[in-house]
Formats: C-alpha cells, structure tokens, sequence
C-alpha cells in the first residue's frame, strides 16, 4: 500500500530504484477508522499528510451548521495550516468518513531526502503545486458554476467520489440543501 | 523596486548578502499598462510571476458575462497552469487593472539558484505554500460565508484592495450583482 506513493511521484517525473527505496524507508503510515477525526477546529495541523486510502471531509461550524469544503482522497496532500514554522490553529475539522491510511510527513526525514536526492526538491514542488491548482479549481467553480454544473462537473471529474459521500455531506459542498441536490439529481437521471 | 522580492523571502527565512545579490542579478521585470492582458482564455500560461507593484484581475467567461475569481497584488505570486512540463491552455484571461509591474520567473536561472543555495528551495516551497494557503482561503471563504461577510472579511484582511478595484470587479468576485454590494456597503457605513 505504501508503494502508491511512489507512483504517485514516478508519474511526475520517472525514479530510479534507488530513489523508490528512499521514499519507502522509514516510511510512517498511519491508520484511522471511519468517523475518528485528524483534527478538530481550534487544534494545529502541523503535518503533512499522504492519503495512501480512504476520505477525510474538510467542515467548519458556522452558525451551528458544518459546511464542508473539501473532500481528500487517494492521492490527494493534506497539507499543514500555515508555514511549518509558525502552524496557526486551524479553523476548520478533518474528520475521516471512510476507514483511511495516511502517510505521515516528517520534516526531518523529508529535508534528508531532499538533500540526498536533488530530484525531490522538484517532486515535492510540483506536488505542492497540484495541490494548488485543485484549490484553484475548487474557487472557480464556487464562483463560475451553477450548483447543477458543480455536481455535473465532479460527477465528470471524480466519478468515484460521487458514491463514496454521504449526500448531506455533498450537498453542503457543492453549497446547496440535501433537498435541492436531489431534485438535481432526478433531473439529471431523466 | 526589485528590491520588494528581497523582502518577501527575506520575511520568510532571513537571507546573507551574497543571497539578496544573487536574486537580484539578472532579474527580469516587466513593465505592462492598465487594461493590458497577462494572457487571454485559450492561450497558455507558462511562467511565473510575482507582483512587485499594481494588480491583476483573473476572470472567467461564463454565459457571456465576465466572472472575477482572483486579483493579484503586490507581493502575489501568479503560478502557471499546470504542471510545468505540461502546461494546458489556461480557461481564464488575467488583465492588469492599474498599471503593474511583475518578476518573470526564469525556469533555467530558479534551477542555478536553487542548486547554489540550498535554502532557496525551502524558500521556493513556502512560498508555494502561501500561495495555496490564499486559495485554501478563497474556497473557504466562498462556501462558509455570505456576500456581505465576504465583503467585511475582504474589508478587513486586505482593506487597501478594495479601494483599488472598481466596484463591479469587486462585486463579481464576491459572487453577487454591483446593486447588492452597493446595498450592502450602504448597510455597513450606517
């Protein structure tokens, strides 16, 4: 299971063996179970995170109500609120919806690995980078979709995803009622 | 006025002569007017760049209608789309509303700066890592709050900027028509 992060970067730029071993060596993996959380609002997400398996829901609590604003999934970085050196508490919670497997990032290993193998300071660049770029996309389609495009788009995009959430949890993320995401989906069945 | 980029990293991670030197020689700046586009839908956004002074307007097309998603300003960075191997053609244009004056990132000269000073690729990352932080926080912003808290948390975090957008920018990238923020900001000086 830890091998898929090592895809993961062999896809972005091609390893040699040697480099597949570093990644693994050492490597922490981390367990959680459906319904446990990473982190609640208020708590410090100080780590970086690999999800190896499963889905950790993204909310915050506004007015009482969660509203949740993101969903992560194999293959996807959890990154740590704020720079390393100075982690502000998070407002928001990362509670696991599915049984999940995350790599743990470690600063001290990571900068070992960095300075043995030149390469991953460009992996870990672009890494950083497709995390950005799918922020970039989740902003524009809050501001350029309708909520009915929104859920044609990640039907489009992340077919799998789609089965894998609660339909409250969705709808709340796609900035609707429960109820008008059904009306949606009848619509789009038909 | 390059000297503003010094400052940045310098904020981040404290850096020796011998590195302010080194970022400053051979930079690019690039001076563009107001109304000018960085690029158009459709073309494709390769570099890098980082605002040293004016603001840039990203936007969309939807139905006709210009939608605003993103102003980047002083001390920004604006990324490629995509990884840089395989850049897509960009589905939004960025236009300078004020004339602006930006650093072009330079793929070959980050590579010999970063190979000479390993701190440069911590600075490279956290950088990175702002820039997603702002997206993080532009998601967030548009799932959790209403248009008129939008406009008081944008009030509040970046109370220069809006002084310096015309107000149907402004109201496009709040997600609401020019007539409600002229509502709403009527409501908030009372």
């Amino acid at each position: 299971m830890p091998n898929r992060i090592v895809s993961y970067f062999n896809r972005i730029e091609p390893l040699t063996d040697k480099e597949k071993e570093a990644i693994l060596d050492g490597i922490k993996v981390v367990q959680f179970k459906k319904g446990e959380f990473l982190i609640k609002a208020g708590q410090y997400l100080r780590q970086t995170y690999f999800v190896l398996e499963g889905c950790v829901r993204q909310y915050f609590i506004v007015d009482g109500i969660e509203k949740t604003t993101n969903f992560f999934v194999e293959d996807q970085w959890i990154l740590s609120t704020g720079d390393p050196n100075d982690v502000k508490p998070s407002n928001f919670s990362l509670r696991f919806i599915e049984n999940t497997l995350l790599v743990v990032g470690d600063e001290e290993r990571s900068k070992a690995l960095l300075s043995q193998f030149p390469k991953f300071q460009d992996l870990s660049r672009r890494a950083i980078q497709n995390e950005y770029d799918r922020q970039r996309e989740l902003s524009e389609l809050l501001i350029t979709k309708t909520p009915e495009q929104r859920y044609s788009y990640i039907l489009e995009r992340q077919p799998g995803l789609i089965d894998r959430i609660p339909l409250y949890h969705l709808a709340s993320y796609i900035g609707i009622t429960p109820e008008s995401l059904s009306r949606i989906r009848k619509r789009l069945a038909t």
